[in-house]
């Protein structure tokens, strides 16, 4: 359910009626958009009459609500205003979401050594990646095969880290490793496999730092949406959804078919970032390039990109894997289409944080050097 | 990897072999067939030459590998002896597996109250069946939906089984609560959206209780078996896999697809007993008898039925639930098949022990009550 | 729409009822069920006034619309009654539908010489089949592999009919070839590539003879339904459907995933009688025979099954047929489950017309000698 | 199999050896690449020994087996060279290929009356397109639906095409209507539920017209390309491939699963040209955008786009058609994409012919007007 709040309405009747919404024993969300003030309420709405809440205020323009089962995910929950994720890296803030520049992540598929970690990183960074990937603890097919190197991996993405000051994307697959993951990562990743783990969404969620959410192999978009929902429901906004490809009748040649129609659906349901990885999605590495150029036509927020130093002795996922040469060729051809669809910039704007949200009206002074609303994407 | 003993080995000299192998750092399992007696060696085996083995005894016949990439569940590994799993109830010993009478799982989806679950323990033990299934834990889409009464369900299974005999299923989701549910339950179920969860299937594995591993929503039969592998690989060595209907292109008017072929080419790749959920598997009610029925021709060794005393308000998967009496009805055409088929009995062969696993060899003696090969199946 | 006509009415007043609708522009088909008499309308009825035919006769009950979109293929059509499809042969009528033993349908994929097709007739034959199945037209997947030996294949097929006096199903997938084919076939088939070729559907239907629908690879229950409704929009009421295999995304150990669960679904959405072709729909020969038992224990009316005299010869899907002794084999299994539930007969009662029918009216003498119905399928 | 003559080789000596060739009951093709001539050998080439072949000629480089089952089809057949498709239109000769300008199909679903016709061949070829799509002939679910104008549609094309200077694309569903459909069509249809009716597509390529063929739904790529391949086996080489979606587990939002991965999947396979259509590929209107853009950036040669005056009042598909003003603001956005990645042009090279293919010789003079191989697709 939310509350429309009329335009030019002050700031101090807002929370006059914020207050009142905390007495209905639900969790009210003030969302300040580019036109309109509304406030999420979160909690047992069933139970809450909409005229009841009207009456609290001339200033209410209007209640409504959310029609879909996913609520805080929903669309109509942020009155149609995208959501952005701040994730703090040591080279400041980066920020994911349909008005800012498309942000590059990219490593290996697991951290083999500090060496190959280190190197990768750097190479990527040069690139133009904000973010480093990389494996600890690896969901694999077999039990026999190398699941990673778990803690140890964790300070060589740590050393990695701190060299390069690239944020760290790295998987959590067992609530028990999650704080030692979270002390590392600066994006917790939810893997495909796990999509539907509802106790890791829920543990994760809770930690309260950004999500990556990978869809399920053969989760409908709404199932994604739920997954979602089950981390936003803790309290935790900082979701980015993540397409890696779904299960399909062929898998002669592709791994997994991406499912890029999923970003223009996505749009008209949900307000989070929208994430693809095309390595995962199309499997091998001379078909990723193509992937990765349709991914930002098509609207996408960030792309992950998996490279490694050496694919043919990687420990896992090689075949997949560009090689740092490869990648800094395919960030030359992203760039052409990024600067096309006007999401590209050579001067990553970091530091600017959310203005649009609570938490960070600290930093409100740094809001201003926002980029400006992108003409392409309207 | 796998030792073929030549028939009329003495046992001694099987011994003498056995610890042999225990000094090449591997771990071997001895394996009692009808015709043959097989040592699996576990471990890392790609290192070890079979003519050195080969060379350790003139009484060994052959030494092979294994071909598929799941070792223990894999057919081969147990040189084509079917296995058997064996679980303690308060009524006896049941037993899953190819040359036993199916066995009945049946009950609701959730556990509600005392008076719901009871009652229904009653009617589906008075039907025939030898276990209740319930959920205490219950893995739902939405986060706002029901989410089973955890804990206190766990104590209304407890009383159950108490006052009817039967054993208990019910589903694990999160490790934090694996001592709570393994102090219930007579086998533990890894639900469909968990069978990639490795952590949790090697936690479970290793409490050593049997294991009801369902088939993951798009998950390959492969893929499948190397889950089972992940609990096998602990060294417990009872699982059953449950074929629970696979994600198609049409869930128009069945939710999923139910994959009865699964049945027979699991029997040409594993020896692990098969279960059959029809219920999960069609979705609808009405469609659930035939499907119970295909199941049972198709060879299954076990079925797990939805019932619930009023579908109509389950507090979960009401409308492909039965009513007790519907399960009644289903249960006298599911013997008329299950007599067909050789693998009915009035009076279910309890007390029956695992006569091929070292592990029982105590009871040795109760060992030749088993019932006769099964014409029908060869 | 149809007409529910009160029980009891004299067959004078149906009559003039059937009279009137013929002035409304729509065709009125009498459909004689067990316990009433409906008539169906066919043609434009979306422009006509329920309320104007209720005015038509007291004895009017009900005038309902069908509410699926395909209608004379609904259930609802016949008001519950299921159809029967009467097919001669040279051995006299035989039925398909659920109140009619199992009718057994086998053959090679292709005709390959006299010699191997009249042997093969005769061992299925002697085994109890009713049909024998052969392509002299066949949809390779490759332009290169053998595409059946056409024209003279039909006469080969012709022989062995003539020899055994086994009822001939064989594929048309070619307009062109449509009268040649009619002319040997006692059921024409649709093949599976060509079950939305509408042209084909119309062309076929239009001949009047029994067809056998196959379910498209990936066609939905309903479209599936909607191309039959393109036969029966003909005028021709003879179709049979023909589940064979869907496509899902596991093919590494089965060709396709036979949809069991369409069996129960059909039944509550259509008339029609169901064959089910494990061959196709499993791919592989060993698995052939438990998808064989549970089609049957699912309710399938009729069973079709490749059988070659040399498997490993047959220059076309060699993998997936039986012997003639291994279909020895599953006929005795089959027997068994046929038994059970209610649908196997030693001395088929050939000669059974469709009492329904109003084509078949004149040999309504024979009409008593319908097997009554079967207490197990109600 | 395929015969590489060495650079420099005569062209009085590749004669000889293309006649030696004849006389092995082979049909010789030649194919002139950038760099090498090769000569494509198509028949039974099974029992030809790849050495006598050698020996002919010492100008023979290699003699090669194409090892994919689709032959023609191959980009190994034409030695890496991808193919080029010349089609006729009232304003001359347009190429659809990897070194050509992106070519722009739109139009309805169907052809409905002149008015409509004309006035959306007229908004659509403003906005750059170069052929018109339109159905005369339209293959639907149901036969009570809407099943195109037929014969008096394909003149409302011819008139559009007169008027309008644009090539059309229609599809013909029936064989007994190609000769009407072949008339009018500059390109004909093969549609997605009859890319496996063999028949039609032998008699289609018969015709010797360029061939449109769209991707079955469920149809895997080497499926598809072996469909192709029964167009090229009658001599016709004039295929273009049409990715249309597929058909996967979640269509609640996307009516299917646009599998643009199919694209750099099909570049490391087959020489054909390939076209999009994002309009039955995603299903909505307002997903149909991002999908264009992305076709564009992951390198479709040609995209296929629903363009109706009124979709809210089309007989057919109305709710995935652009209105022409939807379809102005997405050729813009296209032209920004096109032009990032070299493969747009404000003035279409019209006239440009094959000027490796032996059939347009005659007009090699015009060969000069190609346009140069792009950089970015290299």
């Amino acid at each position: 359910m939310i509350v429309v709040i009329e335009t030019g309405t002050p700031a101090q009747e807002i929370q006059r009626i914020t207050q009142e919404l905390e007495r209905l024993n639900i969790t009210p969300e003030q969302i300040v958009g580019n036109h309109k003030v509304v406030i999420g309420l979160v909690g047992d709405t069933a139970a809450i009459n909409p005229q009841q809440i009207q009456q609290l205020s001339p200033s209410i323009e209007q209640v409504l609500r959310v029609k879909q089962p996913f609520k805080r995910a929903a669309l109509e929950f942020r009155y149609g205003q995208p959501s952005e994720v701040f994730v703090e890296t040591p080279s400041g803030f980066v920020a994911f979401g349909q008005n800012r520049p498309i942000v590059q992540v990219a490593g290996p598929c697991s951290v083999e050594n500090e060496e190959m970690i280190v190197q990768t990183a750097q190479r990527v960074k040069a690139a133009g990646a904000k973010f480093l990937r990389g494996g600890a603890y690896k969901p694999r097919t077999s039990p026999y095969a190398f699941q990673g190197h778990g803690e140890s991996a964790l300070s060589l993405l740590a050393t990695a880290r701190q060299e390069t000051g690239l944020g760290i994307v790295t998987e959590v697959m067992d609530t028990a490793d999650l704080q030692k993951v979270a002390r590392i990562a600066d994006i917790i990743q939810i893997g495909t496999r796990n999509m539907q783990n509802f106790s890791l969404l829920r543990k994760v969620g809770a930690i309260g730092k950004p999500v990556l959410l990978k869809r399920g192999m053969s989760a409908t978009i709404e199932e994604w949406l739920m997954a979602a929902e089950y981390i936003l429901a803790t309290g935790n906004p900082n979701v980015i959804l993540c397409e890696r490809g779904i299960r399909s009748f062929d898998r002669q040649y592709a791994r997994n078919t991406l499912d890029l129609g999923a970003i223009p659906v996505l749009r008209t349901l949900t307000h989070l970032p929208i994430m693809i990885d095309p390595s995962h999605g199309i499997g091998k590495a001379e078909y990723v390039p193509a992937m990765a150029l349709a991914a930002i036509a098509a609207g996408a927020d960030s792309l992950m990109i998996e490279v490694h130093p050496n694919p043919a002795k990687a420990l896992s996922d090689g075949p997949q894997s560009l090689t740092p040469q490869q990648y800094d060729e395919l960030m030359q051809q992203m760039a052409v289409i990024g600067q096309a669809v006007g999401r590209w910039s050579q001067h990553f704007p970091i530091s600017t944080v959310d203005c649009t949200s609570q938490k960070h009206q600290a930093k409100q002074e740094i809001c201003d050097q926002t980029i400006t609303a992108m003409i392409f994407r309207k």
